[in-house]
């Protein structure tokens, strides 16, 4: 790829049109750190809520206006005015204002049956409403991004119509024209024969964007349609969330622009980070990426047929349509021990410079890793776990405390008194054993507690150290109440932050492995001596 | 749809591509099971399985002879004979014959590199093993589906000898000639053109069949192109099942065929079953089916962000592409903070059809919504207890058993015995007391034993009820262990299912709340009342 190709503007909605998927709801803190993560991986827009019509969004917007961004810039989404109210007086429009974002999307009508029938206005009125909106947002200065709603269905129902209001659109000022097939009804051909027509109304190729929705399984393959027919603005969410069957995926998208059409959507080099963004993000958003999600999946790039084995292992691309690497992936083959050792080998050289992708420590240490993660644990957001298992392996790891016991209750005797929760733990470090005991908001946290407790009198300097994240992931839930667990906890002494993982069917159980390499790492680390985070 | 329609043929090959998924595993019986529901549905052709490579393959087809099928045939899949073998001494061509199914198909290779590189055969002798496969299986009174694998990507380097292949098939009596993008790399416009060029070369538009994979996200789009290009034949999974990315999802491609192609696939009638059929299939391969999933997932026609519940509520094809009962689905309108009043009254309507959106109940209900949504409850998964709150707030809501205390302990003692939970917990029905303990794979798992054998003593039919899913979300991990968690909970007694949630800073006490919600909910609707999934 060379410096000069087209570039593909990518606005993400994981924020906005993303948190309207089932099961998907971020608090104004998870909102934040989707937006540094997306920053990162270098789209230029990121559309990130409503202000005028959900109070944690607003709050979100405040707390942003502090993010350093440095690829990204922050979208407001809202609707044009309301019928028959100026743009100035309209309170929605004014929070959209108070949002502060250097662009702001409007959504608006360009199919007759919502304009006649859900808003209930009149055509000519629904145009006035498109022009005086962008128009009032232009005057303040915003970068004016509309979203010409239900633009398909529109031009199968009423063609002239339709296309007036993207004319509209464009008099008044709009900076994009994002053509949305909202019900996601449309086929690729459908997407491809709109945009022309739009093209050819308003010829302006570089304003024209692309907006689709899942609901046939073809949103993928309609937004690369829209690019081949002329859009260079693509929306969509990373992992696919969305509204119903959710939005375009931009993590197939973005490797089949970049990887196949040859055209360009993220800085250069960014395209590898890919695979850990999107984890990064479900983390966040608490649902695991489908393992068998192209170019990003756990499963993508694995081969279980015995043929299909061989013949990568003959010629990498009889089986595989990209390198696997470019995104970030890697490959997988499910019924042999080959695979994995190199990335094990990159990790542990960090700390070991003198092992290399054939020393025995990574053979020994991969099979470990192997048979680990196939009963549930997972080192990828646990650097300090990994670490731990790694100097093991090594013969660089002494125990620096033993919990000899413990007992953690969780009781409530009456309805009205609530919930109560206490512990206690027996540690043994150098010979000496220490008992404490502390209460706490819920059994871990009395487990935190009384552990930290019992560790003081032998290692002042835990009193710098504080967790600062803790999650649970159900990893089979079929089991239901018997399922396995996954922990993970992350935890700072102000200058450097670290992640430790547990697993177990037991969640306290789990909690505890995580909390004891926490404590351990803080302590064999020292002062900031390696930093993971 | 009139009878005179085109038929599109559909093959689907759950039982041998989709158990070369990561994670996917059938025993004989489960593909019996599997047999039987797709012939239910009604697809033409069932491949299952390569009695060649796979003892437990060879069992299902001996197992099969003795099935009655009313619409499918079950074909036996196998490769072009070995290398310098005769058909009738190739061990691998007999058991395709032993399998005694009516249909065989066959994969040969259409890239030269797969050939040269891969199978280490000349171009002439490759064509030879197409063609005397063929012939010899023709002579067995087979009919053969000939899988030209990697075709696609064979016509890129290839073409003229690419093209030989197919030639070479057809000419040996081929029934049926597959095209296949193996890989899984092609986009659509590259499936047409492929399909364009084998027309044009061997003019049998009702013999072309295709076979695609996911790797791009386009695998549905491109069976679509396909179809159109002229295929007549489909090969994939019913749920997308495959290796990698997984096959292209026949229950994505049947009704974009059949409701907006005005083609036909399965028997008239059958397409509503399509949902159930899905759920069927995998339920039998232990997984899940995605809810985001076009057509058959649980959210496809879901309905979150209020303007979209207040536009369906006004006329169903504002949000809808099509009509969910098409394809047996249902509609649903989702409680959340981005939802509107419409919504809740929508559902509230269900059990008190005299509610209306502007009755005082929905007002007092939507607030008290707000304000658990604002403290960490979600209600969007959890139908159960929303319905519960329902109930409290329109006076129909009566206790049927009250906890008077509890509790659980999660404990160890050397670093060796492992962790051990237990609990106990004390009733109260109808002015009798119980008390009973159990122990658990964890605390949660105690305490829903200890509490359900505390309560059978009352309700025997809680005997029925198990809890299917469990969910943990850490709401703002910020918070640490002391953060609040929320837990869903999905249970069924068999015939229903349905999900409650809790919220609390106890993870013990969150569970607590959902599980006395399910088993109320289950003691309430008694004996399948209400459906709710």
């Amino acid at each position: 790829m060379n410096g000069n190709q087209k570039r593909i503007e990518i606005l993400d909605t994981t924020l906005r049109d993303g948190a309207q998927g089932e099961g998907v709801s971020f608090s104004a803190q998870d909102k934040v750190a989707i937006t540094q993560a997306l920053d990162a991986l270098g789209v230029q827009w990121i559309e990130a809520g409503n202000p005028g019509s959900n109070p944690k969004d607003l709050e979100f917007f405040a707390m942003a206006t502090n993010l350093k961004l440095e690829n990204a810039k922050l979208v407001a989404f809202g609707s044009t005015r309301k019928k028959g109210v100026k743009p100035a007086e309209d309170a929605h429009l004014q929070s959209l204002l108070f949002a502060e974002t250097p662009a702001v999307a409007i959504f608006g009508k360009s199919w007759d049956l919502h304009v006649t029938e859900i808003i209930r206005a009149s055509l000519e009125e629904n145009l006035d409403m498109i022009s005086e909106t962008i128009a009032f947002l232009k005057e303040k200065g915003r970068f004016v991004i509309y979203d010409a709603e239900h633009f398909f269905d529109g031009l199968t129902a009423n063609r002239e119509y339709a296309l007036s209001t993207l004319k509209a659109a464009l008099s008044a000022g709009a900076d994009r024209i994002a053509l949305c097939d909202t019900n996601g009804g449309g086929f690729p051909d459908a997407i491809t024969a709109g945009v022309t027509a739009a093209l050819q109304t308003l010829d302006s190729a570089d304003k024209l964007g692309i907006h689709v929705h899942n609901d046939c399984g073809m949103a993928t393959a309609s937004a690369i349609a829209a690019v081949r027919a002329g859009c260079s603005h693509i929306q969509g969410t990373l992992l696919g969330f969305g509204e119903r069957c959710g939005n375009a995926a931009l993590a197939e998208i973005i490797p089949n622009i970049e990887l196949k059409m040859e055209l360009r959507c993220l800085p250069r080099g960014k395209l590898e980070t890919l695979y850990g963004t999107a984890r990064q993000i479900a983390e966040i958003a608490n649902v695991a990426v489908p393992d068998a999600m192209p170019y990003i999946g756990a499963s993508a790039f694995s081969h279980k047929a015995g043929m299909h084995t061989d013949g990568v292992l003959k010629t990498r691309r009889s089986f595989e349509h990209i390198d696997p690497s470019a995104v970030g992936n890697g490959r997988r083959f499910l019924i042999s021990e080959v695979g994995g050792r190199a990335a094990v080998a990159e990790r542990v050289r960090k700390f070991a410079p003198e092992v290399t992708k054939d020393s025995p420590v990574i053979a020994s240490l991969a099979a470990k890793l192997k048979r680990l993660e196939a009963e549930g644990w997972q080192f990828e957001g646990a650097d300090a776990s990994f670490e731990k298992i790694v100097r093991q392996e090594l013969g660089k790891y002494q125990s620096l405390f033993a919990i000899v016991a413990y007992r953690v209750a969780s009781e409530h005797s009456t309805p009205n008194a609530g919930a109560y929760s206490h512990a206690w733990v027996k540690v043994l470090v150098d010979g000496l054993y220490e008992i404490a005991a502390a209460e706490g908001d819920g059994p871990v946290n009395a487990l935190d507690a009384a552990l930290r407790r019992a560790l003081k009198r032998f290692y002042p300097e835990l009193e710098q150290m504080r967790l600062t994240d803790y999650k649970v992931r159900v990893i089979d839930g079929r089991a239901a109440t018997a399922a396995k667990v996954r922990v993970l906890i992350e935890s700072t002494d102000g200058m450097n932050t670290w992640t430790t993982v547990g697993v177990s069917t037991d969640i306290i159980d789990a909690s505890r492995a995580a909390l004891v390499d926490s404590i351990e790492y803080k302590l064999i680390t020292g002062e900031a001596c390696w930093t993971t985070s």
